[in-house]
């Protein structure tokens, strides 16, 4: 089994207002990406590592990785849109690899059991595998500042990163679909009518979008 | 303008595994009820407190309000359900009281401010107003483990406390519905036809319903 993963790096982090791109921005004396790989680095299974980094950062984070990461390693510069950049990342891929993980490095505190889950749903059969949690708030739908449903969130879930495909599968769905705006890449998959599995993701694996959520995780790794 | 607050505190806390009611957990030295009382402390609106207590510690809780609310303060038992407690609570108000906030004592770190726009939306005419976030993370309907759809989220919200009432028309809804179960006080009140608007709430107004959300809780207290 050979999977490979694409850490989509491309986010411009403007909402955390640190004027760096956000997998640059420091995380209690690492980046958030260099963070976001260690996830990955203890899965045996795990042949190979795309970054899909800012333009503009892409030559000094395969610099990086050149000296310190014991997986073979690429950096890609990332596209207009996060679809743009996964496609990138899925044509950087060697052509031995039968599964890819995509992750958000804006979620660098995601549990190595987390991934190691979806891995082992990939290793069972699955073709698409995404981690979520329950939905815990109460759920309304408004219209402007109205509201005019509570939802029922019995069947909802929060979906999280790293999403698991077969290789051949999710470039067939992301060929399929050359316009599609997606927030996520298991919506690429059904788009393209692929069957896609749940597995148990965790709190921790939140991703960092504002500088409350920067402080969160700040505080997380100092606690260790 | 009179305000009323109603802190919802008898829940059991038994996914915390702290062997005491929720309420009572120490977060950073004081309880979380006696947190969840500082975000109303401060607001001129607020004339008095009534407190559901799991009725095993409605003694003890009552007697350290007497000591150190500076608030007229009442202790009521809750009931079987939190409906029942809302109940028990809005039948403890003085006949002064013309709006009241419904708040989880759950949630001990929401910010003043957003107590503030719940009072202040309600003196501007709202019948029923609650705090709410925007959904961040992409949304599944499942089946089992199965996807079965991408839900379109921009027109969702997760929904907080506290959530602000005009007493008569709080009062008139729960009368309407007495078998009816809920997930929160704004559906009660939608079920009775009453227009819900929303205010921008603060992701600090998380709920603690597990360990994580109470370590998170820690960690930002000892922050300051």
């Amino acid at each position: 089994m050979s999977v490979a993963v694409v850490l989509v790096a491309a986010g411009s982090g403007e909402r955390l207002g640190h004027g760096v791109p956000k997998a640059l921005v420091d995380l209690g004396g690492r980046t958030i990406l260099d963070r976001a790989i260690t996830a990955f680095l203890g899965q045996s299974a795990v042949t190979e590592l795309v970054v899909v980094a800012p333009p503009a950062a892409a030559d000094s984070i395969a610099s990086t990785l050149r000296s310190g990461c014991p997986l073979p390693a690429v950096v890609v510069p990332g596209g207009l849109t996060r679809s743009d950049s996964v496609r990138r990342g899925l044509a950087a891929l060697s052509d031995a690899v039968e599964f890819v993980l995509i992750h958000d490095a804006a979620r660098p505190l995601v549990p190595a059991s987390v991934v190691a889950e979806v891995i082992a749903t990939l290793r069972s059969g699955s073709d698409a595998v995404i981690p979520v949690l329950p939905v815990v708030d109460t759920v309304k739908r408004v219209a402007g500042q109205q509201v005019t449903e509570t939802v029922d969130r019995t069947e909802l879930r929060r979906v999280q990163t790293p999403q698991g495909f077969r290789v051949d599968v999710l470039r067939a769905a992301y060929a399929a679909a050359p316009e599609l705006v997606a927030t996520d890449d298991a919506g690429v998959a059904e788009a393209h009518g692929v069957q896609v599995c749940t597995v148990a993701g965790d709190e921790a694996a939140f991703k960092i979008t504002t500088a409350y959520d920067l402080r969160l995780a700040e505080l997380l790794v100092s606690a260790g």
